[in-house]
């Protein structure tokens, strides 16, 4: 079987993710990150989701990106914006498909941490190489998603082709390819695509403000995008709120 | 004046690249790496060097890459090689710049950190985003190296292309450059360099064996190729050695 590293945070994308590389035949390496964020549970969501669904190995990278700030989910001065109308017309014109490349630019939220995929990547990159793993699997979406730059493809192409520069296996001849399967879904897709795999859903953490048992606030951006996906899905939101 | 994020380890060439950065009318914020390195007193030499050449800010991540291991400088059951005739050979073949792309790829040493310079690349995009810093700095050379893939041009230009497509910033127009003054400089062209702009570098620290002290082996990889530099430069070498 073919080594796959796989980005797990414990939310549902990356689970889905986890799903999908499992039934491609991967063996699966999980990498998480403790990178100080406010909604640390989806930490041990992603411990659990790791057991159930037979990683290999899981390790949790602690990278504390709370040293630059920058961000409302590194910086706890920063409020994560609840049911304003700014996440409402974000999350409209996400649902409806009409996101314009400026509107795109103007509508990155204060959710937005610094360069963490760029980070989480290069981490997963390290490790893969160590493992002499070809396949990264991560699972960024430019659909349903909060106006991130690195969820784009365009981003992940770049980070691909820097990764078979960077390390030792890649000029050797082993070249490293960035697995995407999310990356064109929108979020009611990849629920349909996780419960035909079985997933389940109620031990992932999405929210941005989830308590310490990974309750969800039912009311940030993460948990509107979430429920939308769900609704749109036609499938029953199991997610425990507060 | 604008802001630079320069990346210092305490060695030779990061501490040129400051010198430089600072010479360049550049406004110098300093990151270090504390990663598990077995030469830790590195991380004491570039404390001592921020603060001698009037960083703005210092930041030491610590980035623990012995999660992974795989190389010689994060896994101590790997040792550093001394006085070998693969090192010698290496660096007399980088010396005479006989270095074929074919000599290159078994050249890669055991002293190699996987993906090392795209993690710490990574962070500092972080920290230079939050910042609003345009503009990086790392002390990457491609003449007098030890043959890793990541301190070739072609991986810093695929870099920056990457990062331009990764954060906010960027997308909003405000591109970051990353500068390698060194890239194609002779370890003895550095020193020369680095003198005429009063760097110190009896300061700094380049040996993978530096004890506690930061005193030098002087046969390992990285002390014969500064030894060598500063022969070629007819500069004394002021390095305290063990």
């Amino acid at each position: 079987m073919k080594k796959a590293v796989v980005l797990l945070s414990g939310g549902l994308d990356s689970t889905t993710c986890l799903a999908i590389a499992r039934d491609q035949g991967f063996s699966c390496y999980g990498i998480s990150f403790d990178y100080g964020q406010r909604h640390r549970s989806e930490l041990r969501a992603a411990q659990k989701i790791g057991e159930e669904l037979g990683l290999v190995e899981h390790k949790t990278i602690p990278i504390d990106l709370r040293a630059f700030g920058g961000s409302a989910l590194t910086d706890m001065s920063i409020d994560v914006p609840v049911d304003t109308d700014e996440i409402n017309a974000g999350t409209s014109r996400v649902a409806s498909g009409k996101v314009s490349e400026n509107d795109q630019e103007t509508l990155i939220p204060v959710t937005y941490v610094p360069a963490r995929n760029t980070i989480f990547l290069s981490l997963s990159l390290g490790y893969a190489e160590v493992l002499k793993a070809q396949d990264i699997f991560i699972g960024v979406n430019a659909v349903d998603y909060s106006g991130y730059p690195d969820c784009r493809p365009e981003f992940i192409q770049a980070f691909e082709k820097m990764a078979n520069l960077a390390i030792k296996t890649a000029v050797e001849g082993q070249e490293i390819c960035i697995h995407t399967p999310l990356i064109s879904l929108s979020k009611a897709d990849i629920i349909k695509q996780g419960i035909a795999l079985g997933v389940d859903y109620s031990l992932t953490v999405s929210c941005y403000k989830a308590d310490s048992l990974g309750h969800a606030c039912g009311h940030c951006e993460s948990c509107l995008l979430r429920q939308q996906g769900f609704k749109q899905a036609g499938i029953e939101d199991l997610t425990h709120y507060q």
